[in-house]
C-alpha cells in the first residue's frame, strides 16, 4: 500500500501533475488522522492486521468519543476500547450506539472484525478469580474473529483437570493460559500439547504475589519451552498475539 | 498417540489377553526412560512437537553424556544441548560425534530435524552486542528445521534502518527480535508487520539496565499489542515459540 | 481409590460389561464437577486430606454460592471461604445457613471436619496488631478439628514473655508464628522448641516492612534451621500445613 | 550578587561604617524569609535563575497560603505550586488572585516570567494518557517564558507519526519527551534530531510497567546517546531542565 | 533439663550447700561452650531435638575445626558443616577424621544420629540441575537418621513423570521438594498427595528466575494449601523441617 | 532490678521463707500483664529506660484502652500511642482523659515523663512536606523529657539554610533529621556537626521515591560516616534513639 | 541533508533523468553502511549532531575493527568506542593507529571534533573514587571539542568544597555532577548555580548503595528541580548531553 | 575556629591590612588542601570531630599514599583508611610505616587517636561468620581512642547466650550489634538494655538475605524502639555513630 502510494505519487511527478515541492509535502503527509489530542494511526491496520485500540486509564470521556468516531469510521475490522471504567463505556457507546460493554474486565467492542474461517483459540483460566482477564482475552478474541473455546478452573493443584482437557487444546490452533499466584499452570499446558502458548499473569492472589510479579516471573523462566508471555493482567494483548499467530503463514 | 496406545491395552483386556493387573501396570507404565539421575522424557515429542532439550547449567558432563545417548536415541527430530561450557560441549560430542558446537552461545545441536517447508522466521537483533543471543535462537531454529533469515544491528536509535528490512519482517512468517538496553525494539518492529512477533530481552547494558531487567519490562510494557516476550537471553526459547507458532494450524 | 476405580472399570471391561469406548469415555470422566464458572474437584479431599477452599478474592456472590453448594454437598470434612468481603460472606450463608463469618480475617467455615484426638497446634502472635491473621489460622485449625491454643502479644522485644511460654510451644504437636514487622519471632521460638514452627509473615508495619516483605525475607534467612514459611497474611495456608505435618506419620 | 553584597558589606568594614562583630553577623544573615513552617528561599532565584516552586502534597491550605504570598512578593520571574488539590489550588488563589489552575496536572501558576525571545521548547507526548504529564511540561515551560509546541500521540507503535514531525523536533530548541509504558520514545526521538532530549516516564501503563518503573528504566538504558532522564510523572522538573538548557551559553 | 537444674540448685540453696552469690552466679552460668570466636549452643539439642550446625562461609578452618572438635564432643544425635568449601572441609576432617564430604553440596557429615524407625521422607528433584541442593537435603535427612527416598527430573513440562510416582511420595511421611525455575512442582506435588510438602526454591535458572527469586516467590503464591517453603537452595533447613515434622506428635 | 529480685527471692529459699517449688514458680512468674489480647511489658521501663508503647495500626479501640489503662496505671515514666486514626484516638482519650492527640501525624501522649535537665535535640525538617513526621519526632522527645528545637524547611536545594543554622545544630546534644525524596540532608548535616545524627527517611516525594526508598537507601549509604538511620516515617522511633542516647553515658 | 537529497532525487525524476523505479529504489536506499554483523549509521552524525559511537561489551576484537574502520572513513567530528578491554582497545588501535586509550574507564577516542569556541563544560565529580567516570564524561567531553574543567572530590560530606568552586560552576555553560553513594551532590549543585547539570550515580558505595541504584533513584527524586540523569557509570552520556545542550539554540 | 579566622580576617580588612579583594579572595580560601585527585578536608575534624577516612575501593595506590599523608601530617586524631586491598594497605604502609592493617576486614589505622576515659562500646556479632564485620567496628571504634568489648556468636537460634551477657551489655555506654541473615539480634538486644543500640546488618547469609537487604529491613521493622541502622557491612560507620554518641552531651 505505502509502495503503491509513493510509487503513484512519483508517476505523477514523472508526469508533471505534480510539482517537486508538492510531492515533497505530499512524502511528509502523514498516514494518521488529527483529531483533538490525538493522532489516529488508520494505517496500523495495513500495517499490523489490526486497528489501533483505545487504551482507556487516563483519556477523557470527550477524547474517546473522538477516538472512537475517527477509528470507526475508517476500520475495516475490530475495534475495541480497552480498561474503561463505566462513564468511558457510556461515552463510547454515545459515539458508536451498538458497541458492547462488559463491565468485569472493561473491554469496549466498538466494532467486531468478520468471523474467521478455521482460525480459533482456547482459553484457560486457572481459577475462577481469573476469569475477568480471561473474558478480556476471549471477548477480544471474538472480536477479532476467531473461535474461542473457554476451559476454566483448572489449576495445577488438581492436575487432573487440565488433563482432561488435553483434546480441547490440541483441537486449538493455539492456547492463551491465564493464571495469578504462581502461575504454574503455562508450563503444564506447555509440556501437555504442541500448540503455541501465550501465558497471561495475573494479580490474583496476596502476598509474595506482589501484585502479578510472582506469576510473571514464574512464567519467564518456565522450564516448559514454547512458552511466551505477555503483561500482568493483558487479556487484550494476549488476544492480539494469538490474533497474529493464526496469520502467520498467509499472505 | 496415547490415546491409541490406551485403546490398545483396552482391546486386549477385552479380548483377554491382558489380566486386569497387567494392565494397571500398564497404564502405569512410564512414557520415559530413567538414566542416571534424570527421566528422559521420551513422549514429549509426541505431546509438544519437539523433544526435550538438555540444560546444560548445574549438570556433570557425565549425565550430559547419558541424557544425550538417550534422546538422541529415540528422537526423530531436532536434540539440543543449551548453554554448555567447553567441557559440557566435550562430554556431547563425545557422545554425539556429529554435533555442532557454538561457543559463543553455548548451543550444541546434537541432532538436526529435517527441514521443513515455507516456514521461515526472521531473526533481528538490535545491536552487534546482542549475536550471541540472536545467534542461539537463530541456531535453534534452523536446527528446529526452519528457514532463518537474520537482520542485525538495527537499534531505534537509527530506527531508518529497520524501516529499510519492513520487506523482510513481512516475508517471513514469524519475526523473534533481540534487543538489550531499554529493549525497545520489539515495539517497533510491531508497529511495522503484521507478523508475530517473539520478543527477547537480553542482558546487554549495564547500571540500570540491571541484567536486562529494564528490556524485560519494557517489552512487557510495550505500547504494540501483539509482542509475546520470553525469558531475558533466552534465544533457543524463542525458537521454540517460534517453531510451535508455524505450526500453528497443522493436523 | 482412584486405582480401585479404575480396577472396577476394567473389570467391567474385561467382564464385557463395559466397550473399549465406553472405557476410554470413562477413564476420560472427571473427578471433579462442573459448576457454572469453576470446576468442583472433589476428589482433592481424597487425595490431599482436605477439600479444597474456595479463595474469595475476584468471585462473585453467585460463584461463591454455587461453588459453596457443591463443595458442602460431598465434602465429609472442612469446607472453607477465605478473604470473603460482607456481600461474599452474605451469599455463603445464604447456601450454607449455618456456616460462621469471622470480619476480621475474612474467613467463612462453611462445615467443620470431626475434632481429631491428641492433635494440638499452637498459634503464637508477635502483637495484637497480628491477631486477625493468627485468628484466620487459629479458626482454621479448628474447623480442621485440631485443638488450638493461642499463644498472644509475645514479640521479641520482650523475650522473656515468649520464654516463659516455653512449656507451651512443647506442650503442641506443631507450632504457628504469626509475626510482621521484622519477623524474629519465628527463629527464637525455633531455638526453644523441637516442635515444628510454621512462620506467617504478616504485613503489619510500615514502610521498610514494605507490606510484609521484610518479615518474610527475615523468616525465610532465619538462623534457626527448621523453620518454615507460608505466603504474607497467609493464617489459612498455616493451618492447613500444621493440618499435614499432624498426620504425617498416618496411614 | 552575592559577591557584590560582600564586597559592600566588606567596604563598609574597610570604612568603618560596620563593626567587626556587626560584619559576622551581617555575613550570617540570611538570604531567605522565614514565614510560619517554611523558610523561603528568595536567594534561590538569583542563584539558579528561577524562583523556588511550592510542592503540594503534604502542605495544609495555610502553610500554601503563606509561601505564595511570600514568594510572589519578592520573585521577579515565575512562581509555581505543583500538584495541588482544589483545596490547595483555592488556597493559592486566595493568595494570589490572578493566579491560573489546570486540575488535571494540578499546576497552579501564581505569576508568569516575560516572554523570552528565541527559546522554544517542543513538548512531545507519546499517548493521550500521558497528556496531564506533558500538560504540567508545557504549562511550566509557558510560565518560564518559553515558546510551547506541542507534538503528541506519536507513541512508537506508530513510528511514522514521530518522523513526521522531524522538522518540529529540529526547529524546537530543546526537545521534552513524555512517555509510559516501555517509555522508547525518547530514544527514537534522540536518534532524529539533534536537539537535547529531557525524558520524562510516566506512570502510564499496567502490571509490568510498575507505576512507571520500566519507562524509567527503559530511558536510563537508551541505546540512543544524549538522552537526560527526570523522575517518573515530572513534569515540572523536565521544563526547569529545559529553562536551564536554554540559558546554557548566556552571561 | 533446665527445670532440674534449676529446682537442684535452688535445693542446693535451701539446703544451705550453696550461697546466695553463689547460686546468682549458678543462674548466670551458661548453657554452652565458649571456644575461640564462637559460643557452642550444646543445650540447642535439648531444646530443639538437634544440635548446632556449623554454617561454613566466612569461617576460618581453624575456626571450624575449633567448634567441629567442641560439638561432637558433646551431642549425642548428628553434627554437621555446611556450604563447606574444600579448605574448610579438610579442616574438619582433620578435627572429626570419619566425617564425610560431599563437594557438590558441600554438605560434611561430622557425626550421624542413629538410625530412626518408621520415618521416611521423600526426596523430590525436579530437574538433573537441582541434584546438588537435593543432596544436601537427602545428605542431612540421612544424616539425622531418617529414611530418604529419592525421586529426580519430574518437572512439570512433564508432568505423568511425577504422576507415575504418587505412590512413592504418598509411601513416605513427609516430601522436600526441590525445584528452581518457575519452581512449580510443589503446588502439583501438594495437589497429589496429603503429606507434608516441604517446598526448596533454587538458584537453577537465568535472567528473570533472578538467582531463585522467581521460584520463591511462586512457591510462597501456591495455589495448592499446605505448601510451606525454606530459604532459595537451603537444602539442609529442608531436612530439618522433615526431622522436626517427623517427631511433631512424639513425647 | 532484676537481679535485686532474684536475690531476694534466693534469700528467701535460703531463710526457709519459699519452697523451693514456689521459688520455681517465682521465677516463672512472668513480669507482664495479661490484658485482653496483649500482654503489657511493664518492665520493658525498667530493662530499656522507656515504656512499651501502643502501635496503633490493626488494633481495635477496646484493646487500645485496655492497654493504654494498664500501661498508665504501672509506668512512672512516658506512654505513648503511635499511628493512631481518631477512632483509636477517641478510645485512648476515653480511658486517659487528659491524655493529647496530634492528629497529623497520629501521635498521643498518653503520659509524660517529668523534664530532663540538660537534654536537648535538634529536630531538622529538609521540607514543609515532611513536618508531620518531625512533629510525631519532636512530639514524642518532649513527652520523653527532652527539650526540643525546631528547625524546618533547610533542605539541601538551598544548602545556605541550613548552614545558617550551624550553631543550632551544634548546640543541640543530638540531631534528628528527617527528609524526603534523595533524603541528602543527614550528610550534609553530618559533614557540618560533631553531633550524633538520626536520620529519617519520609515517604514525601513520587515516582522513583517509590514511598520512601529513594531516601532510605541515600541515608544508608551516606557518604558522610557518623549517620544512623531509622524506619521510613518513623520520627517515633528516632525520638526513642535520641532519647537512649541521651542516657548513652548515665548509671 | 535528508530533504535536500529528496528534493535532488525528485528533480531527477522530474527532469527524466532517473525512472520512477530507480527512485523507489534510490528512495529505498539506505543511509548505512553494512559491514560483517553490524551497519553503520553513517547519517546519525547529520541527524544528531555526533557519529554512532560503538559500545565495546559482547563485540568482538574483529567486529570492533571493522566499525571502527567504516566509522573513521565516513564521520567528520569525533569518533569513540566506550568500555573497551584491552584487547578490544588493541583492536582498534590497530585499525586507527593514533587513537588513544584510556584504560580505567576504557574510553577509546579514534578520532577528535575540532575544538568548539566558546563551549565549556565542568565535570565535578564527588570523590575520588568517582573519577574514572568523571574521566570517561571529560575525555569523551574533550574529543567532542568542548572545554573541560575538571572538579574533584567535593562531596556533600564537606559542603564548603562546592561551595568554594561557585565560580567554577557559574563559569561553565554547563555542569556535570558524577557521584556514588547517596548521590547527593547533583541536589546541592543544582540549588547553586543556574547552569544546567546533568547528574550521573556511579556504583561507587556497597550495601545499601546496590550498584547504584541508591544515587540512582536519589537524583531522580531530587529536591533541586533542573537535574537530569543519565545511566549508572555513563559517563560517555553525561558528555553527549551535554555537547546537546551546548548547541541547543545554534542552527 | 571558622568564625576565629573569619573574625580575623575581617580585623585585618578593619586595620587595612588587607585589601577588600584580598579578604574576598581569603574567604574564597579553602578550608581543605589539595593533594593530586583529592580534596583532604583538614576542617571536618574540626567540624565533625573526626578526620576524613579514606574509602579505598577505587582509588589507586598512589592516590591513598598521598591522601595519607596529607591526612596524617594534619590529624591530631585518628586517621582511617577502609575496605583497604593488599595493593593499598601496603601503599597506605609506605607512607605511614607505622600503620596496621587487619586484611579480613581491609582496615588501616594510620593514626590512632587517644584513649577516651570512661567511653566504651560493646561490640556483639550474632555468628562467627560476621566476625569480620565486627572486627571492623572494633578495630575502628579502638582506633577512635573507646574503649571496646567484643561479645560473640549469640544470635537469636539460642536466645539464651544473649541473656547471659545482659550485665555486658548494660556495662557497655553503647551497643553496637552486628547480625546477617534475618537480623533480629539488635530487635532482642533493644529490648533488654537502655543503651543505645547501632545495628549492623551484614551480607552473611545465602538465597532470600539477598546480599544483607534482609536484615536491613528486617533491622529497619524493628518491634524494639531506640534501633539506629547503618549500611550493610557498615563496621566502620557503626564506630563513627557510637563515637559521636558518647560524645553527645559533651562541650
Amino acid at each position: 500500500m505505502d509502495e503503491r502510494h509513493l510509487a503513484e505519487l512519483l508517476d505523477d511527478v514523472a508526469a508533471g501533475r505534480l510539482s517537486v515541492p508538492e510531492a515533497v509535502d505530499g512524502l511528509r503527509s502523514l498516514p494518521f488522522e488529527a483529531v483533538p489530542d490525538a493522532k489516529v494511526d488508520h494505517h496500523r491496520e495495513l500495517r499490523t492486521g489490526q486497528a489501533e485500540a483505545i487504551y482507556g486509564p487516563g483519556k477523557t470521556p470527550a477524547q474517546i468519543r473522538d477516538i472512537a468516531r475517527a477509528l470507526c469510521a475508517q476500520a475495516s475490522g475490530a475495534v475495541l476500547l480497552t480498561r474503561a471504567d463505566a462513564e468511558q463505556a457510556a461515552a463510547a457507546l454515545e459515539a458508536v450506539p451498538d458497541a458492547t460493554y462488559d463491565p468485569r474486565s472493561g473491554l469496549v467492542v466498538l466494532q467486531r472484525a468478520p468471523r474467521a474461517d478455521g482460525r480459533s483459540v482456547a482459553v484457560v483460566a486457572a481459577g475462577t478469580s481469573d476469569l475477568p482477564v480471561a473474558e478480556e482475552a476471549a471477548g477480544t478474541a471474538g472480536a477479532l474473529g476467531l473461535d474461542v473455546t473457554r476451559v476454566e478452573d483448572v489449576g495445577v493443584a488438581g492436575v487432573h483437570r487440565v488433563l482432561a482437557h488435553r483434546a480441547d487444546l490440541e483441537a486449538a490452533d493455539c492456547v492463551i493460559v491465564v493464571a495469578g499466584m504462581e502461575g504454574a499452570l503455562p508450563s503444564v499446558v506447555a509440556g501437555l500439547t504442541s500448540r503455541p502458548v501465550v501465558a497471561v499473569p495475573t494479580s490474583v492472589g496476596y502476598g509474595a504475589s506482589f501484585e502479578g510479579l510472582a506469576a510473571l516471573l514464574g512464567m519467564m523462566s518456565s522450564c516448559a519451552p514454547g512458552v511466551a508471555v505477555v503483561n500482568i493482567d493483558n487479556g487484550f494483548g494476549a488476544a492480539l498475539v494469538a490474533h497474529r499467530i493464526l496469520r502467520a503463514r498467509e499472505r
